[in-house]
């Protein structure tokens, strides 16, 4: 069991809705994409570890989840400016999403 | 824009995917929902004010997302074991869930 977080902790993620909106792998990588994010009020461009488990195809226009206050990090030099949620259970790994469609940018809570 | 966090702050949240295996109203309330998650391990009673955007029968069997290392909370004399997560936008609100059937109990990240 992980060492319990106070609500205020918990709060201080940032959590948002955003809609992809492009999708492509990252040449000379099998397992990055990187992808273009509408978070509603600014669209961010993400690079997450998903090409193993999706074709680019498959997320165009879904909902995801995006931790939006980390700071941008660079992978094989690209900027990614934030990072998606997704479960896996090692063999199965599914993007998070909102069960009905709400406005991009929505925050998460 | 909120404060920027680190991606240790945000490991520190633990957050897994559960299934939910009852759900009920909370009598005397318009808002709360008293649910039974499974999570692989472990099971957990959670209250949650979503009742006023599901019925009860619109959770069940659905996978949803628990922050699990927050204190326990009690609502309305009811013991809260975890929060579950949910997007809004002011009008309509959605539970997340995975966007692929993972195990009960799956990390998310």
């Amino acid at each position: 069991m992980a060492e319990c977080i106070t609500l205020d902790e918990f709060k201080r993620i940032d959590l948002r809705v955003g809609e992809i909106t492009s999708c492509e792998r990252v040449e000379g990588t099998d397992k990055l994409l990187k992808l273009t994010v509408d978070l509603g009020a600014e669209s961010r461009q993400l690079v997450a570890g998903l090409a193993a488990h999706y074709e680019p195809q498959q997320l165009l226009g879904r909902q995801i989840v995006v931790v939006c206050n980390l700071k941008p990090a660079v992978i094989r030099g690209i900027e990614s400016q934030g990072m998606l949620l997704a479960a896996g259970d090692g063999q199965v790994l599914g993007v998070l999403t909102p069960e009905r469609r709400v406005q991009n940018g929505s925050k998460v809570s």
